[in-house]
């Protein structure tokens, strides 16, 4: 996922400049379209952004192929590095900018354990299936790395359905690690991928398993801490500046510039961008945002939203459109598209149920407070809410499957229009079964979520939650309290205690140099 | 300018993929220096972000031209393309969409006679003076169409130097005078650049005049009136929709593409985009604008800003870096360089003054109040403002003597050379001579400007003209003044009248229909 270079041709005709921009107006008329139609199906809360662009994608796609008389469905064909140079880094800079950190941290083990365990145990099912079951299929060309590639393709969730079903005042725990997971299971199915791209398969022996592991963890630490000292720079820059006194619109671009800086200078030293880019959200949330004047602080907060949204339309509408590729589908072997897609669904199904509900089990055995119990009902919504396959599988399947958008290989075409099968069934199948589904398993919520005066769910587990946050968080009244008996709460809970001297640390040390809630001229509200 | 392939190479080794990640890193780095530095030496008020850029630019060349052993002085290679499918319509929309619309209708007749009539003046004389000098150094192969190209691409002017030491509410009458000259004379520049290019030169008449100077009312109307359909068709979906009842988000993305759409839509047929979306951009923010959220209105009107603060700085570090080019100075007459440049400075100085004093003359006796008189020191600031040459210039050179950021002529390699020196020169020498002649004209100005509690350079002058903005935008208690004597003002003032009859359009059928100031949920404030 290096930087290649940026192609970005028509898909109609080439040598004709004109079509191009018949083809980026078309384009940018359809994402005008899916806003505007995705704001008024919301209502519904049945269909969401994603299914409007993918169906709106299809519809245009269909719309192309007739005109064109059966030859072509595009309207623009983009290289897989368009995704990651310029779509992925403002969705998961974003998602990183977004979490919610007081969350977040307090759920860090449970995060990720599904997170980055989940997706090792997911990768190892739908590979050792799909190279048990694809060979029947006569997909003879993929190899061992194909293989692995597609297990970390398919275990790339996109969790923006349920996320949108869920409410995060109601339910926060469930809201916290259902977010907290889809992240980091993105960030890890990324590292993953490029952790495999980087092994040479030549001598297959028992070392290769450890050497994917210990890859892995190289490329973890190394982007992580990336991405957290560019953060931490960009936090100082503005601290020691003050931009505010001049231009708000100085400290919007700083801050634009240095998170895209932080991603390709982990292209760069050939860390994983998405991870660097993550955290780099992460820290310029905890302190730069705080560091800037209050128009830069709404600003900053929807730009970047708006960008990742911008950015996943696009991504669901060249998906939706990409269904009725001729030139795949004329290239793949089409009898074997339906049951591989089938197969992988099959696979996605069992890969994810397969830790999620022993790894909650061991959660449930270790945090015995009731108020981090993730009972039955909750599991089966965890499971459910990483069902659906989006933009970063489709992202790393062509780059997998493809060279600058086309393919030569017959079985690679085949998985990439497999790949589009999967992700479309699952968003809209699935997606539009989220609601129905947690209308059943927590009737109270949905009822809570419709009326307007809601009482909470289970008030007594939400007022435990409520206590441990503000303990966490060390503000209020809790300061003394955590101060008396850390010693004590250590032996209870490790991650409550790491998460209390962590509160020190920020207080004493970082904070008064990179700035942050409380070290700024006006006290500020959190993003989010 | 038809929106071609976008290609985007890198520099120093196009097949290998690293060194692309590196140009993009070091770039990015670059670009966050200028944002400090033009930050840390904005206190002195004689160096702006457009001179750092470009010396940034050149030490940034000259840095890779040692390193690469004199053989690149490039990080990146653009084609002419990226300018105007990028870069110009972010810089465009935000001006229109920043403009003071009031001080600009008020003053509507004399910026359209500076910013129209004035690139026309400048044209013939720039195109004249060169068509008569370059054969004698030897550049033979320029045709009559390449001339008159040469005269529009240095008529755009760029007075962001000028407008930073103009205090805008001191001297109320100039800055809308120079901000909005600067405006339309870059749409112009362009528009009738692009008549140019679409008239046939194979056989050179009489009627040639008429057919550019009429190629160029059809380019201009069409496009102001698609600018303006497509504003208003925003403003009226996001009023009947009120975006605002969910997302901000929404509202920010579906603004920033339907004004890319309007410009996209601009060239799909074949009209002038950087018109459509200037006057897309003064719509919206009389319209849309005022039909969002608090939040959006906050959000749209930096990161619009902000867009197009990074566009400019990338043009002046891109042109900075270019000055080294190693292809274009070998391919060139070196010989010939300085003088070219010499005789363009001198053309353009010219050129600008034969119509800045003979139109003040004009104006001052057909508009005979006080507060509207240009006098003598004023008429030497405008034509100061308007010496500078900038992003306009470099991206329309490009256009018409390079073919993919390459080039073959060695008179077109000259004529780039010239053009990069002579905007390097006119932006550091004009730039920095700026502060001192304003000081020096306006001596009462400065100080104010100095001082903290100043006070108005003319106290009468500036109450007349404040009189005459609540008469003009109708508002307070103007409104019963205005309709009892709108038959005199017609008689009085023309440009009074039409803004009168304009004001009860806009208040009986235009602000029901598609919002506005007053039409809304929340009473806003105007964007600037």
């Amino acid at each position: 996922m290096a930087g290649h270079a940026l192609l970005m041709k028509a898909g109609l005709a080439e040598d004709d400049d004109h079509m191009q921009v018949v083809a980026i107006s078309l384009f940018v008329t359809l994402l005008c379209a899916c806003i505007v139609l995705g704001h008024l199906l919301e209502e519904t809360r049945w269909i969401n952004e994603s299914v409007t662009a993918l169906i709106l994608g299809c519809s245009a796609g269909f719309f192309v192929y007739i005109t064109s008389g059966g030859t072509n469905s595009h309207i623009l064909q983009f290289d897989e590095e368009l995704f990651f140079i310029y779509l992925l880094p403002p969705i998961i800079f974003n998602a990183g900018f977004q979490v919610k950190k007081k969350q977040f941290f307090q759920n860090f083990v449970a995060i990720m354990l599904f997170g980055v365990v989940g997706v090792f145990i997911s990768t190892a099912i739908i590979t050792v299936g799909c190279w048990y079951l694809f060979p029947r299929f006569h997909l003879r060309s993929l190899k061992l790395r194909d293989y692995l590639a597609i297990g970390t393709i398919f275990s790339a969730t996109d969790s923006v359905c349920t996320l949108q079903v869920l409410n995060q005042d109601e339910t926060p725990l469930l809201y916290s690690l259902v977010f907290g997971e889809g992240v980091v299971n993105d960030a890890t199915s990324v590292v993953l991928f490029n952790a495999i791209q980087n092994i040479g398969f030549d001598k297959l022996n028992i070392n290769t398993g450890g050497r994917i592991l210990l890859g892995f963890l190289y490329l973890f630490s190394m982007s992580t801490m990336l991405g957290v000292a560019v953060g931490l720079l960009s936090a100082y820059i503005i601290k020691k500046l003050y931009f505010g006194r001049h231009s708000t619109d100085r400290e919007i671009a700083l801050m634009a510039l240095m998170a895209y800086l932080s991603y390709t200078l982990a292209e760069l030293f050939y860390l994983s961008g998405i991870l660097t880019v993550f955290f780099c959200g992460i820290v310029m949330s905890h302190y730069t945002w705080h560091n800037v004047t209050e128009s830069s602080r709404v600003t900053s907060k929807h730009t970047f939203a708006t960008m990742s949204f911008i950015a996943e339309t696009f991504i669901f509408l060249y998906v939706g459109m990409d269904l009725l590729d001729v030139d795949k589908w004329a290239l793949a072997k089409r009898s074997a598209v339906l049951p591989i897609s089938g197969i992988l669904i099959v696979l996605v199904l069992l890969g994810r149920a397969a830790f999620v509900f022993p790894l909650s089990v061991i959660l449930n055995h270790v945090r015995r407070t009731p108020s981090t119990h993730i009972n039955f009902q909750r599991q089966i919504i965890m499971w459910w809410a990483g069902l659906m396959r989006g933009a970063v599988s489709i992202a790393l399947a062509f780059q997998q499957f493809t060279t600058f958008g086309d393919t030569r290989n017959p079985d690679y075409a085949t998985m990439l229009c497999s790949t589009i099968t999967v992700v479309i069934f699952s968003t809209v199948a699935f997606g539009l079964l989220s609601k129905p589904l947690i209308a059943c398993l927590l009737p109270e919520h949905l009822r809570a979520v419709h009326a307007s005066n809601s009482s909470p769910s289970s008030p007594k587990e939400s007022r435990s939650l409520d206590l441990e946050i503000s303990l966490l968080s060390g503000q209020t009244d809790g300061q003394g309290l955590l101060r008396r008996s850390s010693l004590s709460m250590l032996l209870q809970d490790p991650t409550v205690a790491v998460h209390h001297f962590w509160r020190k640390l920020d207080d004493s040390y970082m904070r008064p140099v990179f700035g942050g809630r409380g070290f700024t001229q006006n006290p500020p509200d959190s993003p989010r």
